[in-house]
């Protein structure tokens, strides 16, 4: 398992473009291409949001019902939601316009946005996009990087991550590439996944890892609580690889698996810490607990807490928020048995032991707290069970952010 | 019904003190006192975080099993929670010192704190001010207003309520105090209210009569999402009114609830306009809801959401948030039926009509939304219920409450 260079881009046989679109910002590629020549077994997960947008509408039947796909078109700037029939029919267009150059079905190209809720998208200007994108399409990690920049909103970084493991005497790659959690007009906080592995893999597997995966990686993560209408993880398998193809929960998958995981883990760690405003990256593990989704539910709880969220800005090591938070999650634990620890680069300090403050040195405390990537790890003693969640301090700069006049 | 003034001294036989016990600040009152020399019957309802403080655990007992309650005892600084039993000890050594000072049972005195968890109370300064309070006990609005002050966190300003009405050919008063969502240290988060109410009625029709307003009033605010280690309402009835006690379900029973409703909307909008950094009360009603339990999800998903907290500071009518949170809320409704208006005391505005955002002028959803109240009100179209919750908007000063080191 190595981790290696390069996003979408890392696994044979996908190759990937940008331009610049005009959608809604000057002077800056805002659509993106991923293509594999090679037919690809497509898995997704969506927004569980009841709103949900057009692009999430078509590519859960993409996925659903496509033997094959080959390409991803996205677009960022306008989120094609609350947009009813008519931004149903401009995904549609989309894929039409790429399959059309391409020479493929309209029903193998996935499309995805992330911008502004309810205005049309103009689309004009992404098929022009789209015919501008075709020509350009490379493999390479260049032509990864520029498409996981096009697809940025307030992202202050693209965000990439590959992984290589040896399956059937042949290397594997799953690489991808997303963005989220940054804002320029309002509206924006979509979280956009795209995932490419070279792997040959069934459909169904596919699909099992990614889902499974998924609990585990980007819905641990929270900057600010509010689930978008246009969440989407898409990954690709194209078979490039020349590995046996992985139709069982074989060692190849369980590589496979955790080749994927952290690939994810490491998309997910750089979107939390690149949060609306955030100065820090914070993760909360919680041990011991009775059942993996206790775990889950408590981690999340503190990650999700503003009062601890603006604690962390602060580097103040307020751990009754942390505790208070635990409380209220509805997961049942007894308060007067946790311990909790803070750690980061500067060091480790246990803060409580069985739900008692320890003497300890708030000057170590805060130096502790301020590093860019800061940790509090609570050990709830009712099992042995965890969870890790991902998330950023609150600071001024979100509430500007998202204060902001949408124009 | 009628609007009175003043707060827990309004209704006949109730007195209150208050004193600058010195618990955590300098200059001001930091303790309170309640007392009817009648016994009360007494109704409670406290935090659901598992992590209980010291005096919700010693109220719970209390309301449950005294017949009669006759004070309550209450200090600002320090939260008394996650104190252990050497915490339980100090609530019952301050119900001792007010029992033995007022010749009444330690089981007739609650108490309640608000402040920071995990430090344990400075027991001689509570019980010293325990002594200054009993002589100090007075009637009338200003000793009532001194108490609500002496309360406070860092609440802005202190917050009383009363209602009056009639019931069998005699006035009956509902009146009460509460503090919540300011700070000074952080931690302090707790929500306390206090009712008095000279009405005659039974215990059980009195805890029934709270539970269910309760949920309409105090549980639909939120300022920042974070529940409590030490919220607490309590209601003292001690029949000064003289009424015909109330045992069933009459016409006196529903003139009470109107006017407990009234009281604890009071309160509970006082509490949120006074959020921490908070500059407007945002208000959200949802109508045409298929059950209120679905009203009153939908409403408190939209108050609690940060990006339209911060969309309210900004003045801005961001509605693609307002639906995107009723949206991952868990509700199950059809986005394309809904119906969006903003108003306030500049006017209402329609914003969405089924779903689809209206030609509307953003200067004067701009205007509506820069007064110091200002509402949402979404119809869903699902059935008739309805449901109001309170918050407000997240400021640059949110975050800088609370992100300020502790001490």
């Amino acid at each position: 398992m190595n981790r290696t260079e390069g996003g979408v881009t890392a696994a044979k046989g996908f190759l990937a473009a940008s331009t610049a679109a005009g959608i809604k910002y000057e002077g800056r590629a805002d659509m993106a291409m991923i293509y594999s020549g090679r037919p690809c077994a497509a898995a997704g997960t969506f927004t569980t949001n009841v709103v949900q947008a057009a692009p999430v509408k078509w590519d859960k039947r993409i996925v659903q019902e496509s033997e094959a796909v080959h390409a991803v078109v996205v677009n960022a700037g306008i989120a094609n939601a609350c947009t009813g029939e008519e931004g149903l029919s401009y995904c549609k267009q989309t894929a039409q316009a790429a399959a059309g150059l391409l020479g493929i079905s309209a029903d193998a190209v996935c499309v995805a946005s992330t911008g502004v809720i309810g205005q049309q998208l103009p689309i004009g200007r992404i098929t022009d996009g789209v015919a501008a994108m075709v020509p350009k399409l490379h493999a390479g990690q260049k032509a990864g990087r520029e498409a996981a920049r096009a697809i940025m909103t307030t992202d202050t970084h693209e965000k990439e991550a590959a992984v290589s493991f040896e399956a059937g005497g042949v290397t594997v790659t799953v690489g991808g590439m997303c963005k989220g959690s940054g804002m320029i007009h309002p509206n924006m906080c979509t979280m956009l996944s795209f995932l490419t592995t070279d792997a040959a893999i069934s459909k169904e597997l596919l699909q099992e890892a990614l889902r499974a995966d998924v609990a585990d990686t980007y819905n641990m993560v929270s900057v600010d609580g509010d689930t978008s209408t246009n969440d989407t993880v898409l990954l690709l398998a194209n078979g490039a690889a020349g590995n046996p193809v992985i139709t069982e929960k074989n060692a190849d998958y369980e590589a496979f698996c955790r080749a994927l995981n952290e690939v994810n883990t490491s998309l997910a760690k750089q979107i939390a810490g690149d949060g609306e405003g955030a100065t820090a990256l914070f993760e909360v593990r919680v041990v011991g607990a009775k059942s993996k989704e206790d775990a889950r539910i408590l981690s999340k709880a503190v990650i999700t807490s503003n009062l601890t969220k603006a604690a962390i800005y602060g580097h103040d090591a307020n751990w009754g928020r942390i505790l208070c938070a635990m409380g209220y999650s509805g997961v049942q634990f007894d308060p007067e048995r946790v311990d909790l620890f803070f750690e980061s680069a500067a060091g480790k300090l246990q803060i409580i032991k069985n739900g008692v403050a320890l003497d300890y040195s708030e000057e170590t405390a805060t130096k502790i707290l301020s590093e860019k990537e800061v940790a509090a790890v609570a050990d709830v003693k009712m099992g042995d069970c965890c969870a890790t969640a991902w998330g950023c301090d609150l600071t001024y700069d979100y509430v500007k952010i998202n204060a902001d006049y949408r124009s």
